[in-house]
């Protein structure tokens, strides 16, 4: 191995994550190392659970970073929320479903999937008739399905969880931040996000919650957690909700103090005003994208994820192509889709550090730009051509001026 | 939540991990955050799969770094290399091995244990013995067992596991650079390490190879491996051993960074000069410890560790009160014992960056300071006192001088 520098060149991230990080975020992981036991350090622990209480919108004890991505944050909830032989009904709409039932299998459970097609999501009669039909242990819903950018709605759906004594486990890996979430209010049991995305921290640790239910759950469970790394009576025990610290592992230090800035700022920035910037510039995006006559691959808006945008590739159009383009010529990342959408969709994110108003125009200019060279015309383009300007010729001189 | 920005206090981290980082590394991990799948980020894995071949003295395809500390790296080796009802052979003498059997035996394996003392390892007529009795699936073993300081001879113990088809599991978390490891001339099947110790980068991915062996065990395994995230099939995908890069989790990129900036200061520093400098340190600081009058637990001297250094605390001398002075006056970090050492020594890592004179000289200055506030006199010393001038008196007006 040659003993050279690394060499990473500045790209804008504006696929589905991971995001560019917050200069201050990526400034905190150059601090000294601390033993992950010392006083300091459990300090700052102390702080990430109150900025994650922030976020979650949840008084619940029961907070904490998983070690691992977003994936990790998944496979806890399943190991700890999920015992051998139970079912889990699952929303499946798109790869995060998928990904679900596969992992519930490994632990030995029994999968149901509710089926949607990729780009809607579930609606609360159907959520309430599959509940009933299958009483399952665990429900498990993607708030923000990043495959296909549709938003699940999660209010309601405890309540009715509650009828069949049913966990209800939540996916806010793209989710949360951008959009409206209440941990508390919405009666969620379990849930565990991604600190890549709109949180705009490094991937290395999953935001995750247990409710107060999900606790009992987890409390009352009649076999061990197959996992020793997911096992949430030690994690917890590590980050200190019993009272005293376990060692269970060296948490990740460098990446934690990245995450605490993250969720300072969070913090000061205030969850609506955080919410409302998303939503703003998807709505700008989606305004500038039609002009150039692209559409959205989530057709009903009430099901449109802002911090995770699917676009419709045009036909005849080379989807890879217009990525190449983005990021050879402006250093920007369109990503391309996923599971369901593969081939058929661009994906863009407008998440945290990254949702700013210059990202975005870099974007659309980028979709200009790639569609020209390709020679697109939209339907709109098309239709001005074969209208004949009414001035033409009007003005002898100055007519096209 | 606060916002204002995260505090850090400067520490000299001489206890068993997680050590200093070196400022390079650190450094580096301020980078921009490049997407996980993109050819710039993916040139670096391939560095790090080149600097982890270098570290582990193999030219196995199948090394990667698993995201999660050395815990994750145990539980990956686990989950990969045992199939439910197969049996595992432990070492056991420290907590490594117990953490080892709780975790075989989440995944459904028979554990048997070969006791040893605290402080003493595991003699390869024994390790034969106890192979031809059990026939194990698996044999465990750690080279360095951070609880007790004791250092595990792996020379010749993967062709005793040749005669009965077992799979050899070695931890190095803790030995990986301070001490010789030759992964393909001992023929190992399946090895992890860490990190935060000798390889001198924060925690948060442990090293990991499989030899052909043990990806032979893989392939030809009966049953899906029960964990997603530590599923070394789609692991070692995602880190292109099998031609393609097929995403399975979102690599920790800026801990990997960091990752690939200490392999190419191991490299450059060459393992040799590296494994000689560690020892040369704990040579010297057990030299200098000794004239304190402390003591090592581990007895004899082929199976001490010179990168964790248990030292027993003599009768009557308070061994956390001497780690608090050392910590509040040095800030200097001397940690206490672990599982089987606990409350009976104190433990110094010699380890990575952290190994220079500088601070080993710290070190005993701490224990040096530690011993005299506590008004603690070694056997040595109180002989000398029992033990009357002989020039006393002898040269009247200058006898003291």
């Amino acid at each position: 191995m040659k003993d050279t520098p690394i060499q990473v060149p500045q790209r804008i991230l504006m696929g589905p994550g991971p995001g560019n990080a917050h200069p201050r975020v990526l400034a905190a992981q150059s601090l000294p190392l601390l033993g992950h036991l010392h006083p300091p350090f459990l300090a700052i622990m102390d702080e990430i659970q109150d900025g994650l209480r922030y976020m979650f919108q949840t008084k619940s004890k029961y907070v904490c970073l998983i070690s691992g991505t977003g994936h990790a944050g998944m496979e806890a909830a399943i190991a700890n929320m999920l015992e051998p032989g139970e079912t889990i009904l699952v929303g499946n709409n798109g790869i995060w479903g998928q990904r679900i039932a596969d992992l519930a299998e490994r632990y030995g459970g029994k999968v149901i999937s509710a089926e949607v097609p990729a780009g809607a999501a579930l609606s609360l009669p159907k959520i309430k008739d599959e509940l009933a039909k299958h009483k399952p242990a665990v429900l498990f819903l993607c708030q923000g399905e990043s495959s296909t950018g549709a938003h699940q709605n999660l209010a309601g759906v405890a309540e009715a969880c509650r009828a069949h004594d049913t966990i209800l486990v939540v996916d806010t890996v793209c989710s949360l931040g951008a959009v409206p979430f209440y941990g508390d209010a919405w009666g969620i049991d379990c849930m565990y996000s991604g600190s890549q995305k709109v949180l705009g921290a490094p991937p290395g640790a999953a935001p995750f919650m247990l409710g107060e239910r999900g606790f009992k759950k987890l409390q009352n469970r009649k076999t061990k957690v197959a996992s020793y790394n997911f096992d949430l009576n030690l994690i917890l025990d590590y980050w200190g909700c019993f009272g005293k610290r376990f060692y269970h592992h060296t948490g990740m230090i460098s990446n934690w103090y990245g995450i605490r800035e993250a969720l300072a700022i969070a913090s000061a920035e205030g969850l609506e005003a955080m919410w409302a910037r998303h939503r703003k510039l998807h709505l700008y995006m989606w305004e500038e994208l039609s002009k150039l006559g692209l559409e959205p691959f989530v057709e009903k808006e009430q099901y449109r994820l802002v911090s995770v945008n699917t676009i419709k590739v045009p036909e005849g159009v080379d989807a890879l192509a217009l990525c190449k383009n983005a990021m050879d010529k402006y250093s920007v990342e369109i990503a391309g889709g996923l599971g369901p959408t593969a081939g058929k969709v661009w994906r863009v994110g407008i998440m945290g550090y990254n949702a700013q108003l210059a990202n975005v125009e870099l974007v659309i200019t980028a979709f200009r730009d790639g569609l020209k060279q390709q020679g697109y015309k939209s339907r709109h383009q098309i239709a001005d051509q074969d209208m004949p300007n009414p001035y033409e010729g009007a003005f002898p001189g100055n007519g096209k001026a």
